[in-house]
């Protein structure tokens, strides 16, 4: 547990060092499939000051099982993914500038180039907006089931991210620094789809077979990029 | 009161240390209601070699009670929100880029997300135009008058700032360092809003019952955001 | 001399300082009006590894009086200034992003708000396009005509600065330090501009009471900005 | 060969210095033309962790001579351009923001300025996309077949570089060094043309009379900027 503590730290101190977070406006979990334990980052608590031992485990109810501080707001949107998606094992919340605009344009970020596609297969979709009684009641876990109803037939791994109507991002991967390299990621591809639909508006996405080509040399079976 | 120079002091650094300055286009001060004092930014003076003894107190008249500098060109408009409005307690006043660019356009800074949600009630309200007279005539404290009056009936706290018509933005807070942590917050949303917008021209505003809850879960008696 | 060429060379400086250059895109100069003599940055010599030493010291015609490099290969623009307007005493030229990009759209950068005021009486003009003719023979002469023609009948401490068509800025002042001054607020101004047409491109410029207003509190007889 | 290794190595680790890369998306190779070696970085190390000892050397055909990683998995699209451009020393490609949103806009980046003409003769053109069997068969090496089906007649010292479609730039020079040299000037004037076009939809291109005066003024017979 002290070392996925340690691994949950690191990541989210990531966060600052790559840009992703103003103030206290990110939070990066992990877990622990064996024991059903959630490693999470602490609500409200600034990253200059935070330590490994203000990580706050939880079980996958969302009971604190250790540490001091109520975990993250967002720990019921974790525990969500968590639960439905055995293949992940780290998520990320930011409102990281670009990947939040297209949440707040309410549109998918489209896959317009192989920076895209060397990390997601497809666009990364926008969810649907909650409606009045879905924010009422149970906020933080509606916004986990409508990640859920928005990847539908996906594979998590394909798509490691999407973007909460209205809100921002929500990333995952294998582990927690594998889920803060896919926010940097939608980051970074928001930032440029941003600015190549400003350049041509009636972009739509990239051909089908360059996507796969570059997804599948990273991702897939004969994966021939990066070393052995 | 050496306490309370020593925070606007801090402040003020905390300027260039967010990006929201240049030169010396930012001041920050706070009010000590007991002694009806406030503390602000010289005039002119660098950020770099400013020290916390070049702070000036003023009276809520704006008479020099101690310092041996003049205060800010724009004192007059700090004294007249702070007598207006007992609940604040510390003002900024700067030129940053984004929110200067919506002061500039003329228009309110619109609530597209929970980003500015979690700040801000409602959108950031742009001020009407001065007229003529009200600039050649005590033009300072009529930038005060008019952020009054475009206040109108909201909540200073709810609303922690506006941007002046062709000018830029004025935010505040209970003290000196939360004035300027909503400087930030301002700054960033109107960075997303420009980008939000330029993706999605057709935009309007945030769903009002998302908007209440994240307000409310920071702001509101049942908060349940960061620590107790 | 010696005090001049550190004035220049600490001007240079400043230059890759304020992220107005890359590579050695800029060039920085200052005039000892009694001895009529400039001095500016040699050509195409790195910040990183330049001395005071590298600076070059010029006559108003342009031959090298002192020094050990090649001058600045736009100093023909520098000294046709110099000799035209008696109050400048330095001179900068950069190829900044923003204000560059107005350069290459042809525009004037429009006078939008009280920040663009507070140094730059009115518009920063575009100079007209230079002909076939006017590049072939003395060019860089013909850029400093050019900017002159544009000017006009301005004041040029009140315009402290243009943007050549298809080129980029060229900034001045009371000095080197005054030049670099005026360099980094037309880039900031640029930026604002850009955005701000970017979020309402009906635009047209500051009221002109709000303009007179905060150019003479900085700049006017009566100035009362800063301290005396 | 060590001392290549170094100059390559060198160039790599410029990358993240300019801003180039985030992450691993970007490498740099040159080559003895001598020996017919080519050193290039291996695939998907991380710069923070990579040593001149990582670089990677291999023949023109691809195999590798000397090194105990593989070599970046673009070297067939590297060793394509040496093949047929006798002059080029260095290679860079990265996924560099701006370059790479014209690339996914499938535009080539208009030369609207001196900034561009002073180092491309021209526009810096997009290629064609590949069609799905190009791909599926040798996707890297048709990669550089397309880049160079791009440049046609031009003279690729004259055309540094090119944007290949749904994908980003590639640049080149005269050795490592110079290659991010070019990449740099890419990235900068892809901004530059991104902002000039918002501002101003209607812009063709430089006038060529000024676009030839500054690419010759640098690089032409009789070249007058810099030292001798």
């Amino acid at each position: 547990m002290q070392q996925l503590k340690q691994q949950v730290f690191d990541a989210n101190l990531d966060l600052p060092r790559y840009g992703l977070v103003t103030f206290t406006w990110g939070n990066v979990s992990a877990i622990d499939r064996e024991h059903g334990r959630v490693v999470i980052k602490p609500s409200g608590v600034p990253y200059e000051t935070m330590t490994v031992e203000d990580m706050v485990v939880v079980d996958l109810n969302g009971e604190v099982v250790e540490g001091k501080w109520r975990p993250s707001s967002d720990t019921a949107t974790h525990l969500a993914l968590y639960r439905r998606y055995p293949s992940i094992g780290g998520i990320v919340h930011t409102h990281s500038t670009h990947a939040t605009a297209w949440a707040q344009a309410g549109l998918a970020i489209p896959a317009l180039g192989t920076t895209h596609a060397d990390y997601f297969f497809g666009d990364i979709p926008c969810t649907r907006a909650l409606n009045e009684q879905e924010v009422a009641e149970a906020y933080e876990l509606n916004t986990g089931k409508v990640i859920i109803e928005t990847l539908a037939e996906r594979n998590p791994l394909h798509t490691p991210g999407v973007v909460v109507y209205q809100h921002g991002p929500f990333a995952w991967g294998k582990d927690a620094s594998d889920a803060v390299h896919n926010a940097v990621v939608m980051e970074e591809v928001a930032r440029m789809a941003w600015m190549a639909r400003g350049i041509n508006p009636h972009l739509s996405a990239i051909d089908s077979w360059l996507m796969n080509k570059h997804f599948m040399r990273k991702h897939g079976p004969n994966a021939y990029y990066g070393q052995k």
